[in-house]
């Protein structure tokens, strides 16, 4: 077996083998396949697409390209979630702990933010001295002891995905269905959970940019969870305007505590107890979704999902009394408006752009090694059908940084304001 | 401008600006653009093409990517050929000393075979003590003084070439007519001749398996050498056996001379006549492409070429006494005879895996960094048509190698007999 043979092999538009497919990622990672092989065979499989047992074979592929999470050892039902990367996108600061005051077991790896998408383990580093880096033995038994821990992923699991995925993003081959497949259920399911649910995100501020691809990824990454023995469930959410109303580090992981105090926006309040109470049904805890829902909203509006919340952080060595004193989140140097110049109601707020000035203003990263400014970002005061008048603040920017122009520029972009007759 | 953006375009099947294919030219020859993002869009541009456009952009963008020969100093008519790599191929050795007898120029850089075609450089060297690496003042004057130089390709024509060409080998992009097209024309128009053969092979043993396909390159060539002020003429041949009956450095040379001498097989003798004829009649020498014929044989069977090709051998410091003497050549140390185990017809002799065993038995390299056995390589006693008994010499293999069992059955398996009823 060649890898010159197995990319032309793609190149004619023919379905690799299994083992093919076990060669070329066995070997990528080993470094006895070049970068510039790999990427010429990553863009006939974007061109020319995989079929279902391919992905399949992709995806086992690199889900046994490193250490496979053995959480067994823990009782209960264990579940993850995994998000498709938005702007605002706080589900699992919410969903976490809500789950945990359920009763299910959550111990998860999170991301890191780039361009113009957030990452969880960037937002709870924002509080101050939480810890994302455990022992695999700390997370486990804190996992045992309260039902919740999120670390930063390790380089042990899945590192065909780390090499790869590094690759696609300066080969112009992210875009590819089977791609994407195969580097999130190998990862979500080398994390250990038995339990899974997928938010795959569409419009203007995903990867997915139509319901429809949307829907075709879910349906794909269902397909290959079930012939990898995991249950995997999927709910397909709108990224045409931001989740929430806050994005930025800590501006977030604070509208997030408001939404476990019961104060929160009602697109997010509504997707974390829509996912909350997939896992309560799908773990056999409630006979009914609509139990498991009711149940699920009892939890969060009795505040125990905050207490959970509390326990968690400082766990994880955080300072829990951001809670009750936001004060004590690094505050901005500056904060500045965006103040509407036309009256009219408002159609949508593009979260590409909305992510994009956040980046700008320092909230995220250009590059793998900008340093984040934690307290950075923007809060939209105005979302999509909110009637607004000449003078209204449409969002307010934090920032440390002085020349906002561009971001300014960005965010008066991303509202798109049907005018008064 | 940024290269990502450009394989994004070119993936989503659109055509490149004539600025985008500089700015990926000039920077991948300058190291800014990484091996693994060319591959990436050579994938792409051989998946989905390039229009014609595109392709006299790409053909501009590679010849002035380094040196252009100013041959504008030599007089008289200037002409250049190149085939597209064949088993067996030794046009240049007989055409070029016939072109010089003939009264035209033909100042050429020739390459080295890899894999199972070979090179004229290669070919040349077999004859002791011939360099093919002459200063750019040398090989200008000994053009003007006796119409014939043959050298090696220098780094400073076409460096985009160079670095494409190796990268496209290892990444399975080599099979593609824009890519193609323009590695080609690119060269031989900066080589500097104004009157350019190409002799684009096509079949079992040639980069084009069909003739239609062949056809097609040719038509593409000729419109991208008009378009950058040159005349292209293209010879399109079968390479579905080998041309002529000797496959391998020093045997070729020995063929090229007894065809010189008159005696030579008739598919070679055939094309040198005919590209010499189109020469003299592109030239103006020759009002009629028939009067130019007539007179190509004349100087053929005179042995005024012979002598040209003496006269060559000796000024670049060859022994032209292999010419009366093939027993200067090195010998080999081996050889043995196939034979034929069937009474019958013979149907082809597969050029591929005649190339494949020449190689094996030390005519040719697998890797850049073989060393090639001069005397190794294969007569074909028997070739299509033939009629054959059991006991019949098929062919004769000559080597210093002692396991010669892959070769002698890859040169069995290229013998397609059909036998008698």
């Amino acid at each position: 077996m060649n890898i010159i043979a197995i990319i032309e092999k793609k190149a004619k538009n023919k379905a690799l083998s299994r083992k093919e497919i076990e060669y070329f990622i066995t070997n990528y990672v080993n470094g006895n396949i070049a970068d510039y092989q790999a990427s010429s065979l990553l863009m006939a499989i974007k061109l020319n697409g995989m079929n279902k047992r391919e992905t399949v074979d992709l995806t086992r592929a690199m889900l046994y390209s490193g250490d496979v999470n053995d959480l067994s050892c823990i009782k209960g039902h264990i579940v993850d979630k995994h998000s498709t990367g938005g702007v605002g996108d706080k589900t699992t600061l919410v969903l976490a702990p809500l789950v945990a005051a359920c009763g299910l077991k959550i111990a998860k790896m999170s991301g890191r933010g780039l361009g113009h998408t957030g990452g969880t383990i960037d937002k709870l580093e924002s509080i101050p001295n939480f810890k994302t880096s455990l022992s695999h033995e700390d997370f486990i038994s804190q996992v045992q002891k309260i039902g919740i821990s999120v670390i930063g992923q390790t380089a042990e699991l899945v590192p065909a995905d780390k090499k790869l995925y590094a690759l696609r993003d300066v080969t112009g081959t992210v875009d590819s269905m089977p791609l994407i497949c195969s580097s999130i259920v190998s990862k979500k399911i080398a994390s250990g959970a038995k339990i899974i649910e997928l938010d795959v995100k569409y419009g203007d501020g995903a990867f997915m940019k139509s319901k429809k691809a949307a829907k075709e990824l879910a349906d794909l990454m269902i397909y290959v969870g079930h012939k990898l023995n995991r249950t995997i469930k999927v709910v397909i959410s709108n990224m045409n305007e931001p989740l929430g109303n806050n994005i930025g580090n800590s501006l977030e992981v604070i509208e997030s505590i408001e939404t476990l105090k019961g104060n929160g926006p009602k697109d997010l309040t509504e997707l974390c107890l829509h996912i909350c109470a997939e896992f309560l049904h799908e773990s056999k805890m409630y006979d009914s979704y609509q139990k498991a829902y009711e149940y699920a909203k009892e939890v969060l509006y009795s505040k125990k999902a905050l207490e959970k919340f509390k326990e968690f952080v400082s766990c994880q060595g955080g300072n829990a009394n951001v809670v009750d004193d936001y004060s004590l989140f690094k505050q901005a140097k500056y904060s500045f408006d965006i103040i509407s110049t036309k009256d009219g109601i408002i159609k949508k707020v593009k979260a590409l752009s909305i992510g994009q000035a956040s980046m700008l203003l320092g909230g995220g990263r250009q590059t793998k090694d900008d340093v984040i400014d934690m307290s950075a970002g923007i809060v939209l005061k105005k979302k999509a059908h909110d009637k607004i008048h000449v003078g209204d603040v449409l969002a307010t920017c934090y920032t440390d940084k002085k020349d906002i122009l561009e971001a300014k520029k960005l965010i008066e972009s991303a509202y798109v304001i049907a005018q008064n007759g």
